[in-house]
């Protein structure tokens, strides 16, 4: 599956209007709701004081290193990030979260395949062919730049020039400096019907082919905005990294794009594992790589990112998912391919079980993944209200799927961005790797009674399929093997007449002569159900969903704008709890050790700050790293074994005995009890010694 | 640093022998030994009863899928291998331990990097020019061989030849298909001075340089085995696969053949996460990929591989360990260079502490992560017994390195095979990019004293060092920068005489002009101590470990051969229970469900097996899978709830309520309590259904 940046429907500028707006009056309340504000010991907090402010966002990102831009010291490479300490606990976070909500919930098999992948294997999936971007030149400089971004990002330039022409508010530049090749506004008023014509372009340019690229560039005098000069006709990019295997040269290779083909492969072991049953699941979270044409939005177009996907092996007669009862009521916001289509974008929410019944989403397995998977998200921290899945239109969609919708989430750089995909991919993995390898991947049911049944069956002169078709045989007789009584014949009466066309599952074409192959109504008694089973594939891109859920949970103090808060939930925060003595003095290290090991022995991860300077700032640090507890040991821990609990939103501090702390701070860690349960197990603290 | 499979100073003919006896006599008691024999109601197990049988222990992993030939449908790729559900689930356990063991334990600051980098990182580390392996070609048919590999795999045919000529039993061939390669052994009888010279170049093989390898074919005649044909001068073959990045072509790019460059390149980020404090250590586990030649040894030489690396910044003046004396008693076994050097392989036990106070290992902090390497490996199920540290040889060790020693880990297919290196590399790596980037990654540190000093100061004319050296200005200032006192007056020496020449960190020779550079002494105050910290890096191959573990873990019930086990210990095992309702009949269904439910909580990973076949081959099946503990549910669960407890090793069973059992496997899981004690809380139990 390809992971791609939505091109909303909406321009540019409505995008980071409205975006803009959104976080203004709807911030993240999900988790917030959980800490009721009546308790009258408790502080109230407003996380909506002061507007996003992408710039100190990307300030605490940077200065607590979640991520950095890769080989920064060399200069950087566009489109490549390391994560540093709290990023990589994030990530980490993430992943375990997701293998205990997909792969342990519903005992999916777990692979781990590698990438390096021989030239083969992306020639039958179609990657080599079509695993592209279409890009066009400057050309006076040379420059590349991708065809449908400069189509995208021109157009909204104009679109917000005609606001400013209008009188609206001008649109803040981005301040990161990396966006130099940003389109400059220029403020030109608009006719109403070209502002009509450009908004019905951006709503469907994930449909345009290149050459239709190509065209709108021409009717509407597009040329590279950083030099002024034209551009030639888009051309294709593949976006594989290329290189070759062993010492000769001679076995080319590519880093894979996506996992997915390493669970195809491994399909039929897959299948033994299960003991020959399907439905079943396999998973894998890994690197992949796709060798993007100019990346500039940070974590959301990466050139190496981390992925984890699911491959849900089906019967094709049989969609429905045992567990469906349990997510039909879960209410979703959808965006149909109809709506899209229509140059619209209008949401609407409606169960998963209305969704599957009205056909909006095609099967009850689909809904089922589409569910589970908003469920997901929402657990580690996504604002649900930022949060909707769109489903693909039909020129987006490949040919062979049957269904696909995206898990768009809303952020300030991409707008509503593509985060998961979750599509029905039908029979065609499976189908062109066998038909390529001459391996079977089926599945084998035993048939309660056997079926007797007049059937056309097909037989080839084997020596002049070999000979005719060579590399291909395999691929040729898979295709007439797949084709069901009424194409065998039509292709019967096809041969009577003389050769006859017929196409592979890749879409070659091969011409098959009246001499190589019988076709003949038999008499047959089967047994056996063989079939090839369909897959439901739900793909993370979990850079992205990182990236949007740091923005997600970004806020500033009311009474002090620099004082940034990450508000991420326990079950995803890098450290858990900070342990603060009062100083590095040595009669707090018994104490230290203490609580560090109890905590270490209840699973919490804790860390210790017990750097030279205030309590206060060593928590300004940590709210900034998103540490949602923190425990104080001061003289009051050395005297009388009592220490201070503090909440990370609320900045709210409790006090207890050790035990009463620890026990009181794991249950939250693990969720059992919220705040307002911890306040009524622990008496406010009102000691001046950790005032901030 | 260069995890390298290890030419052992014994010929592959006495290792093999060796390593059988080894199994024979001494197998793993680790674990075993906590299992006391002496309690009247449990089961002895006799785990070397049979021989190790490799055919039957690679049967068994490709029957489990633990891994698998990569693009296996695709006739496969030498050196590239997937991970089935066992097998990802054990590199898992294994990756999550070695967090805790060592990244939770120390507060470890953890790095996610990225895999594809941009050719100057590793033009300045040294990989673009020595980062190969020298190859011969077959000069006839064009066959490429490694050369190292060419003169062992052929000595040591000649030895086993001659052992066969005495009298010896011939050693088996390995039944392996995929060893097409293998050297035939001709008995023919050496001189027993050709047999000790064939010994003394077996043992130092890894000391030679290609030329060396070169001249040692002409001198022993020896010939591409395969063909017979002559070979070619031995050549480089760089080991890094290359790619390019972007769409122009023009930036080449490397996949990192070990992921320590991204912790350099991180270092001031780090530093300052880290409060500007040493020492402090970065660990990351990531994928990593080496071009291997033409690899043949299964998971011990694979092209694409999953490390784990830990570089450990410190003090150059101050290599001590605060937690040194934690593991100073513990007991390694040693084979020092010196004995190498000597043609020998003579190991010696000592313990750490000795051996750092004796300079056998340069260091505390050095010999501190030995030890800590020690009690991973044997904490997840390494026989201790098969586990040795050697010593790198001087020609071995890069030029920059004080010390490095590797855990080599003794299996059936490469003998001694270093799975871990632990490497000083002094301030070689920091210093290298800082030259090429001209950025300081170095340390700094207030001093309590200002130091006053008359001392030697290097002053360029800034103009004329760039007009000159251009891009190589950064390294040849930072080559003067670096000098000390006396090379700094030896230079204003030259300097007086003309033209001087220096050497950069690269090794590059650049000619200084008396006009661009004056030296003099000056009389100054230093109130911060500047330094480039060094790196003691503990680097571990995971896919190696793992191979050895199942090694080491496998072996056959007494009464039956065909029946497998893998002993692997819980904390590693890919599932720790196993559920095995009597049937797949509906009125076991709640109680299945109440017991996964409830070990899902306790966070015991559990899987049901309720196929339609007995419950003993549902248990034969587990042991293969190296499941520890299995519960039975059977008519008694239904009318008295109870169940079985089942010990894998054993076969030993046990019977108890719910809860009784429930909390005992779970202690058991956890480490808590080992069998013997499960013993004391659960009666045997001596029914008749779940017999095996």
């Amino acid at each position: 599956m390809r992971i791609d940046y939505l091109s909303s429907p909406l321009s540019h500028l409505l995008r980071s209007r409205t975006s803009r707006h959104f976080i203004r009056s709807a911030t993240r309340t999900a988790t917030w709701n959980r800490i009721p504000r009546d308790t009258s010991t408790m502080t109230t907090v407003n996380k909506t004081a002061h507007p996003f402010d992408k710039t100190r966002f990307d300030a605490l990102l940077n200065r607590r290193f979640f991520y950095a831009p890769a080989f920064e010291i060399y200069g950087g490479v566009a489109g490549l990030y390391d994560y540093g300490p709290p990023g990589s606990s994030l990530q980490a976070n993430i992943i375990a979260e997701w293998r205990r909500h997909f792969i342990v919930e519903e005992a999916m098999l777990e692979l781990d395949t590698t990438i390096m992948t021989p030239s083969p294997v992306f020639e039958a999936s179609g990657h080599v062919a079509r695993f592209a971007d279409w890009m066009v030149k400057d050309t006076l400089n040379g420059e590349v730049l991708r065809a449908d971004h400069l189509v995208k990002n021109v157009l909204e330039a104009r679109l917000a020039g005609d606001k400013e022409a209008r009188g609206a508010v001008p649109v803040p530049v981005a301040t990161d400096k990396k966006k130099k090749k940003q389109v400059k506004t220029t403020a030109v008023k608009l006719e109403d019907a070209v502002i009509a014509e450009y908004e019905s372009i951006l709503a469907q340019l994930d449909n345009y082919s290149g050459p239709e690229l190509g065209q709108l560039m021409r009717t509407h005098s597009i040329t590279n905005p950083g030099s002024g000069n034209p551009v030639g006709e888009p051309q294709q990019f593949n976006l594989m990294f290329a290189s070759s295997i062993g010492p000769t040269g001679q076995h080319p290779g590519y880093l894979r794009p996506e996992t997915a083909q390493g669970h195809f492969l491994n399909f039929s072991r897959l299948l033994e594992f299960n003991n020959g049953r399907v439905p079943f699941a396999s998973a894998q979270i890994g690197r992949s790589f796709r060798n993007e044409i100019s990346p500039r939005a940070g974590l959301l177009r990466v050139r190496e990112f981390t992925m984890a996907e699911i491959e849900h092996f089906v019967d094709p007669l049989e969609k429905t998912h045992t567990r469906f009862s349990e997510v039909a009521h879960v209410e979703l916001v959808l965006l149909d391919k109809y709506t899209q289509a229509s140059g619209q974008t209008t949401t609407r929410r409606m169960t998963v079980g209305e969704a599957v019944k009205q056909g909006v989403i095609a099967n009850e397995t689909l809904g089922y993944f589409v569910a589970r998977i908003f469920a997901f998200l929402v657990r580690i921290g996504i604002d649900e209200k930022r949060l909707r899945f769109r489903q693909h239109m039909a020129n987006e969609m490949a040919h062979y799927a049957a269904d696909c919708w995206d898990a768009e989430i809303q952020n300030s750089v991409g707008g509503w961005t593509e985060c998961v995909g979750c599509a029905d991919r039908s029979a065609y993995d499976l189908s062109v790797h066998s038909a390529k390898t001459g391996q079977p991947l089926v599945v084998r049911q035993a048939l309660k009674e056997p079926i007797v049944e007049e059937k056309a069956v097909a037989e080839w002169d084997k020596k002049s399929l070999g000979k005719t078709f060579k590399g291909d045989a395999a691929a040729v007789s898979a295709a007439v093997e797949n084709m069901d009584e009424a194409a065998l014949m039509r292709l019967k009466g096809e041969l009577a007449q003389g050769p006859a066309k017929v196409q592979a599952a890749d879409g070659c074409e091969f011409t098959v002569e009246p001499s190589m192959l019988t076709i003949e109504r038999k008499t047959l008694k089967t047994s056996i159900r063989e079939f090839t089973p369909n897959v439901i594939e739900p793909s993370f891109g979990l850079g992205r969903i990182l990236y949007c859920l740091l923005e997600h949970s970004f806020w500033s103090r009311e009474q002090d704008v620099e004082r940034g808060v990450l508000s991420l939930p326990a079950v995803v925060a890098p450290t858990k709890v900070l342990i603060v003595p009062l100083s590095a003095r040595a009669e707090f290290d018994p104490l230290v050790q203490e609580v560090s090991s109890r905590l270490r022995k209840a699973g919490v991860h804790a860390r210790v700050d017990d750097s030279n300077t205030s309590i206060g700032k060593r928590y300004a640090r940590n709210d900034e790293l998103g540490t949602p507890f923190g425990i104080t040991l001061d003289f009051a821990s050395v005297q009388n074994r009592t220490m201070t609990l503090r909440e990370r939103d609320t900045t709210d501090q409790r006090i207890g005995s050790f035990d009463d702390v620890i026990s009181t701070v794991t249950d939250l860690v693990f969720g059992t009890i919220d705040w307002s349960e911890a306040c009524q197990r622990l008496p406010a603290y009102d000691g001046v010694q950790a005032v901030e």
